[in-house]
């Protein structure tokens, strides 16, 4: 049988069923957004990795190497920020082909410093490889008490389901950059391809979050919106009622949608990569995030509830109907 | 200009001078076998990452997967045990291509497991993308005590320069499992190319001489002893005098280098991927370490000692004459 069968989830499955996990100190192995581990310092110590990978995960066509510096800390930033933690350290390890030109690998790393500095996150290791595609593979470590830690499992049936900023721009940046269609209006362009090539990891928010204990589950939205809210229904043993008509949206998301045949809908369900954190708030909480949101100017906006039918996700429309989604979250196999 | 001009220490070096520490948590960043943490639980953090690359590290025509996957996670212990270390975590980010059948990926991950176990390493993190090469990159997390440390510099002029094991086996093991030309004895062709294909990290010895406060300086080889022992003298700002009469060979390298055209004191000196620690030991501690390694039967052996002449590295023969060596380490780029 080939890999492709089972896809990455699978693969990942057997991987983590294969290991026994025996060391008391291991709060969370694989299954979550990062890696838990209790040093017995009264913090518990955050770990993850995630790579970028020429022509799966970004094509030199259409990316520079400071954004897609940026990028790769960036994406790993968001695992960091979906846990509710603060980003600390990072290792690089790359793969470059010999050819390359040294301005590029500079601005590489000084795309990945910006972000590093950004977010107060420093290099700590890395190694380098002469490779025909390019990779660039980093693990960041972080910390959090273990009072604030925010896993995907804890969400209860009747909590609100939250995200931060808006959805869909992401998947539509790179859908202008691969089209021949042009967006016009090249403030908007740039918006829409910014948030695709370095997006902002949501470590603010995450951190808020966390520190408030406003929510009983979070993930970050990096294979869409219906892809990722299941990784937290399935660690919760819920289901999901999702209003896509309460979805935020960005003004450039709503009106060039069109221009590439899209809906915004869709490309917030299905589309990936916006780097936004998904999170449940139980009822008596909502207030306080209320008054906490505006307070500090964060962006949160409810899309819909918890419910008790593990594993279901009904979206429905402003009038009550069902609303059909036309396909889901990126694929790696 | 292209990278390869630079090479892969170059563009390290690069890397590190962008990179301002400003985080008093660090101890070590870039420039030693692992980074250093001070998590302030009165042990310090170990964090390592090393990557297998498909056509660069390893050639599917002579490895099979299991070895694969003992060697991916035996390479990154082996930089652990160059600091004394004792492992604890790994996490691992894999590129595999899709049409890779799935008995293969389990046998990848059985040799994980099965380094892991004998190291007392537990899986907590990873990833699995699409990738046309096959690639392996793991971190490895660990812990060692302030007092206990070993970096690279620290060696003092006079100190003796030990090393674990033999030379030269990994190397010749590569040649026989690449050339043509084989070993008709069998369980010495066996033993050559499974020190090549899953090397030995020296954790316990690692442990031992960190533990017993032995060494001044330690490294494992991974590119030959000349390159990883320049390492330990540009760390240190000394020299170095090796007596290629006194490395230890296994009775394998010396009966069979001939076959492949090579030597046993190049295979040592430039050959690589041996895993073995290479360490300095000051005068006043030779007897102790003579007494501990024989009650605790760890094979240690001295080839030389550190001199004041910066940079320099003599090789000296038996009879006092100049050893001239052919070619250095494994070059990346």
């Amino acid at each position: 049988m080939q890999i492709k069968k089972i896809g990455e989830f699978g693969l990942l499955n057997r991987l983590q069923q294969r290991t026994k996990i025996s060391d008391p100190s291991i709060v969370q192995g694989i299954g979550d957004d990062c890696a838990v581990i209790n040093f017995g310092n009264g913090r518990f110590l955050l770990a993850t990795c995630d790579v970028l990978l020429e022509g799966v995960h970004f094509n030199l066509r259409y990316t520079d190497s400071n954004h897609l510096g940026k990028k790769a800390l960036a994406v790993n930033l968001s695992d960091i920020a979906a846990m509710g933690g603060a980003p600390r350290f990072y290792l690089a390890s790359l793969g470059l082909p010999p050819h390359l030109r040294l301005s590029w690998v500079d601005n590489l790393y000084k795309g990945m410093e910006t972000t590093a500095k950004e977010n107060g996150v420093s290099l700590i290791g890395g190694n380098i490889s002469s490779s025909r595609t390019i990779f660039i593979d980093l693990t960041v470590l972080g910390e959090i008490t273990p009072q604030e830690i925010v896993y995907r499992h804890g969400a209860s049936t009747g909590d609100a389901i939250f995200v931060t900023g808006t959805l869909g721009d992401s998947a539509l940046g790179l859908m202008a950059l691969r089209s021949r269609k042009k967006i016009k209006n090249t403030s908007a362009l740039r918006r829409l391809t910014e948030k695709h090539l370095s997006p902002s990891p949501r470590i603010r928010e995450g951190r808020f979050i966390a520190a408030n204990r406003i929510a009983t589950a979070m993930i970050d939205i990096s294979d869409g919106l219906i892809a990722d809210l299941k990784h937290i229904l399935k660690n919760s043993n819920r289901g999901a009622e999702i209003w896509v008509d309460a979805i935020p949206f960005s003004s450039e998301v709503i009106r060039y949608s069109p221009l590439y045949r899209m809906n915004p809908t869709d490309l917030a369900l299905a589309g990936g990569e916006d780097y936004e954190l998904l999170f449940t708030v139980p009822r008596k909480k909502l207030k306080q995030l209320q008054r906490l949101s505006q307070e500090f100017s964060l962006s949160v906006t409810m899309i819909g509830k918890i419910t008790g039918e593990k594993g279901k996700i009904h979206l429905i429309k402003n009038d009550g109907n069902p609303y059909l989604l036309r396909r889901e979250g990126f694929r790696h196999f």
